[in-house]
């Protein structure tokens, strides 16, 4: 080794120990009759002391050459620091330089090498390596270790095997658009990138391997929206002769043990919660519910406390529906508008808000006062339970659209008050998804989940008659503080019942058998009740850093146009490739 | 969980237990009054019992509609067996069945689900599903499962961190081919996959990560030798601020952690030999030294024992080399001409084999009697150290071609004599390999093991003096039982050398720039001294096992086509697809 020691390592048990450290420079103070440097690398940060009178010439000559980011290797002797410096833990001591050897010189980095940088994003992406050097980076990937660690740690112990899978796959059309692979030993014909190993980890099972996981790259080729990585890393989990609750219990155990492990912190119990709920009371399929504001009804199939009284948006809607904001019965004429502006964004696409104050003197004043007596009001405040000082918000409109309108208002709230702190957490199941939902672009059914998960028993009924939309699938989502953190489904293991759901998704028997062909052989050998799950690794590293950016979690990230900027990827390739491979780019 | 226990549990402390076992029925015995089911999971085997007077008839009924590898549910109480079964653990008790619910019934499989089976090797790989069934492959897998866990065990000990590394990066033409990626939001552009993450690895070095690891899929598109696949999966490691020594010791120190706590085996004392030594010794870079055998020369630059006597098929060889077989003296002529016949084939291509028997009465006869004298052949039983008894084979010819020849030979002897029993381990290092290799077909050097190894210090002058085959490198190969399990080097970080480099294998400034232009601009902003190593892991994998074979070890293997004939793969894909990535088949 080049070093003796860490620059995070020594203390005052190490006085007057001769030790060479390397490093990378962080800062070179120099103050005439005495130069310090803060000597880093990834465990820390250690100071180094020359004195004028005391060190060699050449040695101070060479140190006076140093600058920002040179690599060094630097040889002395451990003394207490006179004055101490508590913020890092080797601050008790200091090195007592006798030599100093550059190992490599550095140019003057393009963005400062700090916990917050003068960089932007794209310089910093370009200089990635550079980046990677900063703290807060740096601690991201050692997180992401420790997250893929634990999990590791969990499954082995409770019998799971890893087994890869294989990259080089097979194209199928359903789902979302893959890469593809030109063969060339098999001129013509194209593998796919995974984006899943979900067939794979079904054969697993039908295999006897019983309990499967995976920490696995998959590969996406959509339109890369803010937040999304055209290859991100996924725990693939299966499970055989379980039932739904098995697996909920199995993998709430992981989030457990990696929150406990990682974080420190005890999540305490997981509650599930059915779809259908979800959407009624959040208008969202991953509600936060880390605080309340749990949707009201004004008019719905169930009541009606707004209709004939001359409001015709109301009258109009077939759904009024509001959240009450506890203690903002004092905001400002500005602060409503604000809240206007936002639910008429058009990503949110709102008509305009209603609200309604429950004032500290006990009156309620409306937005549409003139439209509906202190008696409507009352009866309102009651059915949100408002208490005086309560802001109720109200968006009405078509169903599930406005519930999602209203969603989008509620987590503004959330965040507006301080709500949603990262680092606070909440984990909880989302259950009893749809199993088809209609597609109405395509005029067709679409598999919600995908199409290897299973009816619940009690609905198959409907697949006879044809009454697609009140299917309920064995599907369960996890979400945590919002975040849909991963999801899975009890699997179809009947080859008849597989061929039915292809059929309903529109596939001919021959398209089924051409891409699913293998699957459906394979449950006639004595395929056994399984399912299984899968969580999104790098949203579960950022949640777990009380982060938004998957980006910061992946060490070499792509930009939003799909392109990896520090080695300029993709690119053009050999014309020599192209014919070795018979394709043309047109 | 649908059953109470797994099929490998059960033990005479559980007798009067009422449970549930799951799993594939492995064969039924109906023995009239009496019925028996082993039932078998991923954990073992169970017996199930029946009795016709005292189980329920309905049960009876199902179960004689069983056959081998129905999916089935058995709950009953667990009972002492009369005829205990020492060959399993489960062997001193049965299920005595009150209860028998078929989960999936089953086709009769294609093959024997049995340790040995009557399948052969393209229908087992068809269904490889149910080959994955089999003790032996399932045993395959799980062993790999545990070398990856104690590979990462013993990494993060050493306080390395495991970082992805992207798999849709950039291709260049340098070392194997590429597969590539088009990329649909950059048309005429492409990914590529990579071969390893080689610059992404030394990135993370310049970045300070200093210590990683990844256990990561490779990919090449090479025509597939019997034990090669496209893609591969490779323990990929890094250090920074190290020394050769440091990662010698460091990666022999896992080996040595995987043989103790995987196989129980403590491997000793691993020792280095240098390339020069190895291929002087063993006419091999990888070579088995678990046998002796060593070469020995009657003629090359330091010594000829055979020139001048009338032999010209010796005159005209630049070497004659041979070893001694301890033992063999008495081998027929038969057993001679088959291995005359084995250095003759194409493959291994020697015009001929010179032997030499000590026989057991002290007399010498050779091949070549006619030319050599009996003290010339003294003599060469001298240099050959043999004694009474022993056989000299001896080949002629071209300095390295022909100890390359040799090597063959050398196997092959080991092989007859049972010297390389894969469950003896053997494991060492070769060192000090050349940097530069010869390409005669392109008339150009090449780099041996990649173009950002370092030479050795004091080789340096070479590079400037244009003599580049004299120079050596800092790179290494670890050898166990004969096959390469893995290879590192200690890298260029330093710009200019790292550009000279680029020069002397034929890449122009701008090819340089272009493809390694990132790498070369890093190594301007403090790149520290480093060094690592990759492990083929399937190989390793199939050394564990004991096994020639890696494609025993991946669980779902190509063929040599680079087909997955399990999921027909690769495949085409629609007109669609390959509208959107604007490229055309030709």
């Amino acid at each position: 080794m080049l070093r003796t020691h860490t620059n995070g390592e020594l203390r005052l048990t190490d006085i007057n120990k001769e030790v060479t450290l390397c490093g990378w420079v962080q800062v070179v103070r120099d103050k005439g009759g005495m130069i310090y440097i803060d000597l880093r690398d990834r465990y820390g940060i250690t100071q180094l002391i020359l004195e004028e009178s005391k060190t060699d010439k050449a040695v101070l000559d060479t140190v006076r050459t140093l600058s920002r980011e040179f690599v060094i290797a630097a040889t002395g002797t451990v003394i207490e620091r006179l004055a101490k410096n508590d913020k890092i833990p080797t601050g008790d001591v200091e090195l007592k330089v006798s030599n100093v050897t550059i190992l490599n010189p550095a140019k003057l980095p393009p963005f400062l090498i700090e916990d917050k940088t003068d960089g932007g994003d794209d310089i910093r992406m370009k200089y990635r390596y550079l980046d990677l050097r900063r703290n807060p980076v740096r601690a991201n990937l050692v997180l992401r270790h420790q997250v893929a660690k634990f999990t590791r740690n969990y499954l082995d112990n409770q019998d799971f095997i890893e087994v890869e899978t294989p990259v080089l796959i097979k194209s199928t059309p359903e789902g979302a658009r893959d890469f593809v692979v030109p063969s060339r030993m098999n001129p013509g014909e194209f593998y796919a990138l995974p984006q899943s190993p979900q067939t794979f980890k079904q054969l697993l099972m039908v295999s006897g391997f019983d309990r499967y996981y995976q920490i696995v790259k998959c590969f996406r080729d959509e339109d890369l929206r803010a937040d999304r990585q055209p290859e991100f890393t996924q725990i693939d989990c299966e499970m055989s002769f379980i039932e739904q609750e098995d697996i909920l219990n199995m993998f709430e155990g992981l989030i457990r043990h990696l929150f406990t492990e990682v974080k420190g912190i005890d999540i305490g119990e997981v509650s599930r919660m059915t779809y259908a709920h979800a959407m009624k009371t959040y208008g969202s399929d991953k509600p936060d519910i880390r605080f309340g504001m749990e949707f009201k009804e004004l008019k719905s199939e169930d009541i009606d406390l707004t209709s004939g009284k001359g409001f015709a948006v109301f009258d109009d809607a077939n759904t009024v529906v509001g959240i009450c904001v506890k203690g903002c019965a004092e905001y400002t004429r500005k602060q409503m508008d604000e809240l206007t502006d936002f639910v008429k964004r058009p990503q949110i696409g709102a008509k305009g808000m209603i609200y309604m104050r429950y004032n500290a003197d006990g009156t309620l004043k409306s937005s549409v006062d003139k439209f509906y007596s202190e008696e409507d009001l009352k009866q309102w405040a009651t059915t949100f339970g408002a208490e005086k000082g309560d802001l109720i918000l109200i968006l009405s409109g078509d169903g599930d659209k406005v519930r999602k309108q209203l969603n989008e208002l509620r987590l503004e709230m959330g965040n507006r008050l301080g709500l949603r702190n990262p680092n606070n957490y909440s984990v909880h199941w989302v259950v009893d998804f749809p199993l088809l939902e209609y597609g109405e672009e395509d005029d067709r059914w679409f598999a919600m989940h995908h199409p290897f998960t299973s009816p619940k028993p009690e609905d198959i009924q409907y697949l006879a008659s044809g009454e697609y939309g009140k299917i309920r699938a064995n599907a369960y989502d996890m979400v945590i503080n919002g975040v849909e953190v991963g999801g899975g489904s009890i699997r179809i293991f009947q080859k008849e019942l597989q061929a039915k759901m292809f059929e309903v998704l529109g596939f001919s028997d021959e398209e089924a058998k051409h891409q699913f062909g293998f699957l459906m052989d394979a449950f006639e050998f004595g395929a056994p009740p399984h399912g299984g799950l899968a969580f999104g690794f790098d949203r579960l590293c950022s949640l777990f850093g009380g982060s938004d950016s998957i980006r910061d979690f992946i060490a070499f990230p792509k930009n939003n146009s799909g392109r990896d900027v520090m080695i300029d990827s993709p690119s053009t390739i050999d014309q020599k490739q192209l014919n070795e491979l018979k394709i043309k780019t047109v």
